[in-house]
């Protein structure tokens, strides 16, 4: 393999994640195989396990960029109109817009300790996002002030994770849509 | 095996799924193994599996009974105070109050079309039940009309599907406690 500079190395792993996280989200982490993750990056197997040693780091360090992204999306955007994309996401198309790996992340949560420990900063930082934001909102007179925010942060998490789950069994619909704008006005 | 009159043969059945929902709720699907459902009915193999012909037709069976028993109580009591009743259970004892069960449930929905197909009409029959209840209390002015009620039936599932997902990675707080409070205020 040709020396690559560090900032071509990194350029190259991050071209790495954005292809396996669609192939992940698409097949889900059975249904990515070695052969896809290779049609997906168009790299070889060799290439890409360079890079990230084997299927589960390469899994681990997708988990763990896209946890800190949206970390940095709840702290700079509104968490309903976040879930709102979701759910255009998950109507479009196949592969359930990326819900195969959050499906993955659940049962993960349930049966793996290690994980579960791991991820547990990563949700503490998601829910320090969120409440910083709804307390930078609180002060503009847009959230109201009758319940701390922190449980206003885990009720829209509570909800986005009730979405993630419900859309296994649900097409996105009208009717969710409903829900949320029902949340909206519930935080005013 | 001896010949049992109809009644004590039903009774007998449903002996076996109270036991087997424990065992299950406790140990989940692959850990709920025949040697641990003999012991959990104080039954053999045998007698278990004249009843229910293998593990996942038991399993189907406990299912169906759930998702029935369910419909009915959304329909007599409140869904906040169920999902209060479930966070108590999850934080009392060990195996996390039956929810290894609705883990398995959810899994199924994401992997199994079948299950999906089965799984939806409950699904309708408990947002039916949660909806008249409702209105029932929109007619007696303790709910909100400014919202459709089948909106808000809705919104309770999903609040409950997060809540169950959530008790995977968090335990039992006050904090979701005060989501609950939240919740309960948000539909008056």
């Amino acid at each position: 393999m040709p020396r690559l500079s560090a900032e071509r190395l990194a350029a190259r792993r991050e071209r790495i994640l954005d292809a396996a996280w669609a192939c992940f989200g698409r097949y889900g982490y059975a249904g990515a195989t070695v052969r896809r993750l290779e049609q997906a990056t168009g790299m070889s197997r060799g290439a890409i396990f360079h890079h990230f040693g084997d299927k589960e780091m390469l899994f681990l360090a997708l988990v763990d960029r896209e946890a800190r992204r949206i970390a940095v999306m709840a702290g700079r955007r509104d968490a309903v109109g976040l879930m709102r994309e979701m759910l255009a996401d998950a109507g479009a198309g196949d592969g359930h817009g990326g819900l195969e790996l959050w499906w993955e992340i659940s049962h993960r949560l349930r049966t793996e300790d290690g994980f579960r420990t791991a991820w547990a900063t990563h949700a503490e930082a998601v829910t320090g996002a969120i409440t910083r934001r709804l307390e930078h909102q609180r002060g503009a007179g847009r959230v109201r002030s009758d319940v701390p925010v922190r449980a206003l942060a885990l009720y829209l998490q509570l909800i986005c994770e009730g979405l993630v789950s419900q859309l296994a069994d649900v097409p996105a619909s009208d009717e969710l849509h409903a829900v949320l704008d029902f949340v909206t006005d519930s935080l005013r």
